[in-house]
């Protein structure tokens, strides 16, 4: 159901409206009208007649007409009754302003329930409860005790906290910053974030969607929906707090390494969600998206009247990855035409400290013109001579004549260029106030427009053996066993089509060499216990055994010492297999996350993995597109690639590998973690090999 | 000479002193004018009887009376005579604001050099030429054409670009920060930064030492200088700029890893200097080692009237290493008894959000008096019933009642809280717009506390072969050659106590058979060249051999197959050598920065170093701590120390070869860059060995 009615209401009800000031039931009302809205206010309140020259209703029945929206700010107990007579009236769409519900404890959560199962039978979309209200500028609705109407613009706001959105209210109130929606979601009863996402992506007056979060509802329609939405609307998150889930022990590798932050920025990734850190970044991010074009490459040239600030921000430029534009032979010659002697004529462009607005409005024209240049940055110094105010005019004209290109302003200063700064914001080129931030907000914009840019997902199915592994994983779950053992997993593994090194148990040394002779030498050993994770930990893994004495030494000193070390393990005997001597170690991992699925990991392997903390994360199921930029991410990608004359690995093969194991995991809800550690990858034309590998299960 | 008559001279006189507004001359002779200059002013100017009200003089002679500081603004050309002039009627302080000398090319060099010697001769120190001017509020002296007076605070800056000096200004003054002296030093012919540093460092008025650099005139002496004086005041300083230092080739790795970046990053934290990004963190970072005290550890509390700006607090602390506190039983006793039962007692502390001053003041008073916290961060939302006035002044209050304890703010919002925004400035609690920049203002301060509180630093001496290492170097230097191979190289390293592996060169298969024989089996192969600089690059260097008949092979096969890779490369044999099999491969290196001196560096060794970049530097000479320091700030550290059951190395061991490196490049500056690489370094008891190690000197 659309939540149209939120925003653009024909009437609106208060229950609970106030005549006494300070209260919210006042706050709500007086901003309702105060804001222009031109529908029908109806105050609901038993005591009074009449509020701010508007007639009073006792209850919602008597007002005789359906209200489209209705607000509610009377005490938690009785909100359950008022959402009966919405039901009863047929209104579709009601703000529960009132605290009091979940975050109070079990009984607000029960009373929570209740009206959610009210509105459920009676087909009405809830805002809140615990929310500030809903704020449309353009329709000239402000239900809410937020703050005062902002102006129309083209940025939608959702906020979990409703403390930071009236923050944010007072904040644009101050700069002049537009919005075209503004929610508080509260404890997002009905309505979420996903709700409001797609209506925002849905709404016409919506260019760029924003909003604060603190958790997610529903991690994997999330991930879906947003990857569609951003590829028409940026949308920029905040999200603060470590939840409870990134605490939880984990027992692998890949587990250890990714914290719930770690999901979140998998997830972000997928969609294309560009991810604030302030609600100072988040309004530089949102100014730019709003009002420049997005550039078709991340070629910055930046014209400025001082030397200084020029290097500052050909420095943040680099360090942000952006590429500083060459410009073409014919825009130098141009520049030497319109600019004196002394200026810089290449990038950064110096107009010199005397320069006047026409200066500047030549050096940005020829600059812009430049098929080399996607961006340009213009810094000002008030000097001397300095013209803020005409030659802020002047960026804003030939902004306007190269509307495909995006143009930035840093004007340092304040007083000196204040004036300069209220005409660029008429003229929507956004400022900031260091050439840092100009930078950070340019580059937020080029990475989503690479992203946006990305080539279609397409996943590889491999042709497995399901079967096998469907029976391997029902076994452990019957038999209440969490943990598969090396053995299994590698049967699994087989079935997935990876390779695994031949071996066998040994129980007694005679038979630990008569396995080694059999596979040829040197071979590893591994002790053999379910309850032992960590081999090595214990002395439990021994490699290079070079020939049958050497093998039945280390059977029988394991024998001897591991016991000693851990009591209670049950020993089952030694593995002996075959040594792969050739070839990289890395780790293929995954980690279900509880709110976003599968977490695949890629790294360097064998102990150096937490060491190193050189790791990858993507959700699955991955593509052979993600699958190879998760191994170029790494450090690890340029020794794989060959370094100092050594020979590099299969890449292609190792990108399949990592495609495999997400097909494996996303076929299997049931396997929880997973990591193939080593992973013995070689050259070209040679089969990697799963050399260890361990995964648990848990009920889907 | 003491810079002291450039910010607090008895007269002045302006020579171009102008009656045109507009006019260089004239902004600054106003600026004196309207600054409150209480000592006499006189203009020169041969055509101008009077200016503003004040006699004109045709020259300084005229005067009849020595002006104490001299500010020049005529034309290049004509400033030698007047500097003359100043030398004659007896002037030591000169500003010479008038650009055109080594800014605009040789000619202009020549003339700067002209005006140093007559002052120099004439014993007349300079500020300047092509600067904005010196400005010292609180002897009401503008000297300048920067902006209007700011206030007098307790901040001393210099800046080497005079655009942004008056944008920082411009700044200050809209914000009411203020300074106690702000110099523009342009080309710096004379008086440059450390002047100025240990001119702030004397000074009474200043508390804080800030500026702006783009280069450093001499890096040893600053660094040496920087180092004493940020132990009594803190040096923020903002560097841009890469150098054209960093783009040279470097042929060891550790000269690849170590751009001139580096080299400014160790002389920072060698130095004890607050490295700043952007203006916008300088003024964040300066208002705080300003006004509050340094707090002794860094354990933060956040009071807060909002949940979600409250974790992003907690997120942001988490991030920047501070500790969050952990609140003494009897402060959340005494908080439950001053707040509400649905408030938040634990750090994060949640007074909600109708909270009132008092509120506010309650639970802050009872959290600065825990043992457990250094650092409060008081967050304010502006909420129906917040008084950010009054909760400004409760928190300024409050901040003055403990003086040990370091408070900040930050108040989310703009004209809802501009009130209290201006309380905490009068108040001198530093805030800030976001959790963030409070957060990282923060950091900064504990970090600066940290490193005043490092132990004194004591180089050990380590009884070595000096003699040796000189006559390598000075042969080498009397062939003209640069490169010093691996065994002479190895010489040198044993001369200062380091162990290398046994071995010899080999010219025929058949020695190379005899040689490995008498070292014993497995050995090392490398090919010997004085042309091969990275041996494995061309198949070059052959390990693990494991008899007589594989030595051979290798042998015949390099002599082979190397010189149709090089055929210009003399190749004189082939090293055998015993195979270290034991312990980690590190890396140990220097390399000799153009103005900090010998850079050393520590990273993991093998060929992996330039992939993974995991290394450390610090400029030499070392002491223990500083080695270990090293060591413990690589990811390697974790490995060294042992992970998975396998054995750690001997750290301490390891640290002494840093600091027995770090001696040889200190005592022969003719060592331009070396490598000992690897370093096999084993468990405690063992001897590191140098397995390889290559060198480069220049004549010092």
């Amino acid at each position: 159901m659309s939540l149209e009615k939120f925003f653009n209401p024909s009437s609106v009800a208060i229950v609970g409206a106030s005549a006494k000031k300070g209260k919210v039931g006042y706050e709500i009302l007086t901003n309702m009208i105060n804001s222009g809205y031109e529908g029908k206010i109806y105050p609901v309140n038993k005591k009074a007649e009449q509020i701010e020259g508007l007639k009073c209703y006792p209850d919602l029945k008597s007002i005789g007409k359906t209200p489209e929206l209705v607000v509610i700010i009377i005490p938690a107990a009785a909100v359950p009754a008022v959402m009966r007579e919405c039901v009863n009236v047929g209104t579709k769409s009601v703000i529960i302003i009132t605290a009091g519900f979940k975050e109070v404890g079990e009984k607000g959560r029960q009373l929570e329930q209740d009206i959610l199962q009210i509105a459920r039978q009676g087909g009405v979309r809830i805002i809140g409860p615990n929310c500030l209200g809903a704020i449309a500028p353009a329709n000239k609705v402000n239900a809410s005790f937020g703050g005062s109407m902002p102006e129309a613009g083209p940025t939608a706001y959702l906020s979990q906290s409703g403390a930071l959105l009236a923050a944010i209210l007072d904040m644009a109130n101050a700069h002049g910053i537009g919005f075209s929606k503004l929610v508080s979601i509260g404890n997002k009863a009905d309505v979420n974030e996903l709700d409001l996402l797609k209506s925002f992506a849905a709404d016409p007056e919506t260019k760029v969607i924003a909003g604060y979060l603190e958790n997610i509802t529903n991690g994997n329609s999330f991930v879906r929906e947003a990857e569609i939405i951003s590829k028409e609307k940026p949308i920029l998150l905040m999200k603060s707090g470590s939840t409870a889930a990134g605490a939880q022990a984990a027992s692998s590798h890949t587990g250890s390494l990714a914290g719930s932050e770690t999901a979140y920025e998998a997830m972000f990734t997928r969609a294309g969600i560009v991810r604030c850190d302030s609600i100072k970044h988040q309004f530089d991010f949102a100014q730019l998206f709003a009002y420049q074009p997005l550039p078709s490459d991340r070629r910055i040239a930046v014209v400025t009247n001082a030397g200084g600030p020029g290097i500052m921000a050909a420095d943040a430029a680099e360090d942000a990855g952006l590429k500083f534009a060459q410009l073409g032979d014919e825009t130098v010659d141009k520049l030497k035409e319109v600019l004196p002697a002394a200026a810089n004529f290449y990038n950064p462009i110096d107009v010199l400290g005397d320069a006047l607005s026409d200066r500047y409005e030549a050096a940005l024209k020829n600059v812009l013109a430049d098929d080399n240049v996607d961006i340009v940055l213009v810094l000002l110094t008030p000097q001397a001579m300095t013209e803020a105010e005409k030659t802020a005019e002047a960026i804003v004209r030939v902004s306007r004549e190269n509307p495909t290109k995006m143009v930035t302003a840093c004007f340092l200063g304040a007083d000196k260029v204040a004036d300069g700064l209220a005409v660029l914001e008429k003229g929507k080129v956004p400022h900031y106030d260091s050439p840092e931030s100009a930078v950070r907000a340019i580059r937020a914009v080029c990475d989503y427009v690479r992203w946006k840019a990305r080539p279609k997902r397409v996943v590889r199915l491999f042709p497995v053996n399901r079967r096998k592994v469907e029976n391997i994983i029902d076994r452990h779950l019957r038999q209440q066993s969490r943990e598969i053992g090396e053995t299994e997993s590698k049967e699994v593994l087989e079935a997935y089509g990876f390779v695994t090194p031949k071996g066998s148990i040994a129980n007694t040394a005679e038979q630990a060499g008569n396995i080694a002779s059999q596979l040829g030498y040197p071979v590893v050993m591994k002790i053999w216990s379910p309850d032992i994770i960590h081999k090595s930990d214990v002395g439990g893994v021994r490699v290079g055994l070079k020939n049958r004495r050497e093998v039945m030494d280390v059977f029988d000193l394991m024998m001897y010492r591991i016991p000693q070390k851990m009591p209670d393990a049950d020993i089952l005997g030694v593995l002996v297999q075959e040594m792969c001597t050739s070839g990289k170690e890395v780790i293929l991992g995954m980690h279900r996350d509880p709110q976003f699925g599968p977490l695949m990991m890629f790294g360097m392997g064998g102990t150096m993995v937490e060491v190193l903390q050189d790791v990858a994360f993507y959700l699955a199921p991955l593509t052979a597109d993600e699958a190879r930029q998760m191994l170029a991410s790494t450090k690890t990608y340029r020794m794989l690639r060959g370094v100092r004359g050594q020979e590099g690995v299969d890449i292609e093969v190792l990108a399949e590998g990592l495609q495999r194991l997400s097909q494996l995991v996303t076929e299997f809800p049931q396997i929880k973690e997973m990591d193939i550690n080593p992973y013995m990858i070689g050259p070209p034309g040679t089969t990697p090999i799963a050399v260890d590998a361990r995964m648990s299960v848990e009920k889907d």
